[in-house]
């Protein structure tokens, strides 16, 4: 496309955005975000204290797969200017989780409330821009197809400690015929800042994952006989890392529900 | 490396292989080159009358991953200056397989009594230029390690007919750990002359193999319990091709005794 058209592109996202967003703010959208706002950007989220911030980012620092990070805000600010000129961190989740002291506490659309001055906000890569770019590589990606959440698992894969955070990688799996998925490979190679190329394939059970038909986040789709399973990192492993971690207070989105950033996918790839 | 080391580098690789070279010629060496004159390319030879080789060309262009042409000789030219200013293509390869109407007759170790003025040469990529990537990115090659032959079967996997060739693909197999076999995708991925990324990893019986401990070509290798077989296509290819055309005489190497050139294989690298 020309310059025009780029421009005529990334606006007609952003408008779609705009309206997404709308919906979000107002509390009428509350559902994943998978599939929507397609080429842009989606994030994991964590904030957390100030005190808690610099063990944090050195635990990104030291698990890039898992903890791709793309965005850090200054103390106490809800804005991410990186990220969107418009963004709100405390309204523009379509689900919180509250952890209180490493526990999943309640979950809230809006935490305009528990805003506090001295909170941090980290949002990372979120294995939807590969999605994205897989989709448009014309693979078919089960979890789209069938409108469900990611099968996201806790595995046995050990993280890189720091300070209070430690803890198992959470996988995300997508099955894949072998051609397909040594495709996925290589697109999502393209991709370090959404998680990079696969952690994973074949055997569930040679990282921990007993029961791949029971996710510990997110849905079950099937997988067929002549199918592998294919395994990413995800950035639902830092909210591992919180429970470990029990920090007094920390928020988080709810998996599969990311904040939507005004970033396209393609400005995160690489080659 | 600085260019006065790089000189060094290649002049040094040079040396080896005008020692092994010399061996080839005499008929001292009539092994697999596998493991030999590491960083050089390595070559898939067919050798064929004029009046095939355009069906044969157009065969390779349409079969590009399992036959990745690097050189293609003048009618009736032994040399092939493009891979090598010393090479003679009837001395230099350990063993040459001799196909008289599509089947396999004599074995040779030179071909100068063969020679016709209407020879056409083909060279075609090699595997064993993406294990020499392989092992410098620190993992560990089965057949290599066992100093085997690659095991290499007749898959079910259809190429594109071109005139009077065409016939199932060949591929060859390495086992490897799941995350060392992500990162082997990754890297032959660089290397599409040496056969690109794998076409298959996993379950043999989907590109019909149905019995990986019996290779068609080359020696068996194991295969542990946490282990995927990951399979390249392979420049073995046309000499099934060969048994389909019927051509009244033809000459390859035979499976893993190949053609060593004088190129690098990082020439061969994209990326």
């Amino acid at each position: 496309m020309n310059t025009g058209e780029y421009s005529d592109f990334k606006a007609g996202l952003l408008e779609q955005l705009s309206l997404l967003r709308s919906h979000i703010r107002s509390g009428a959208y509350t559902a994943t975000t998978s599939g929507k706002a397609q080429s842009l950007v989606q994030g994991n989220v964590v904030i957390l204290p100030a005190d808690w911030a610099n063990d944090f980012l050195l635990y990104c620092q030291n698990n890039p797969v898992a903890c791709p990070l793309i965005g850090v805000s200054q103390v106490g600010e809800p804005s991410l200017p990186g990220l969107g000129r418009a963004l709100d961190i405390r309204t523009d989740i379509p689900e919180y989780q509250v952890f209180r002291n490493g526990e999943r506490a309640e979950t809230a659309n809006d935490i305009r409330d528990l805003w506090r001055n001295d909170f941090v906000t980290f949002v990372l890569g979120c294995s939807f821009s590969f999605e994205d770019a897989l989709i448009r590589a014309g693979l078919s990606i089960r979890n789209v197809e069938q409108g469900r959440n990611v099968s996201m698992y806790r595995s046995n894969i050990e993280t890189q400690t720091a300070g209070r955070f430690y803890g198992n990688m959470v996988v995300s799996m997508r099955p894949f015929r072998a051609a397909d998925a040594i495709r996925a490979i290589q697109i999502t190679t393209r991709l370090p800042k959404a998680h990079g190329a696969p952690v994973h394939i074949g055997d569930p059970a040679l990282i921990g994952i007993t029961d791949i038909n029971a996710p510990d986040f997110g849905d079950a789709v099937a997988i067929g006989s002549d199918e592998l399973p294919v395994f990413w990192a995800c950035g639902v492993t830092p909210q591992i890392a919180l429970e470990n971690a029990c920090p007094p207070i920390a928020i988080t989105h709810v998996p599969g529900k990311m904040l939507l950033t005004e970033r396209l996918n393609e400005e995160l790839a690489v080659l």
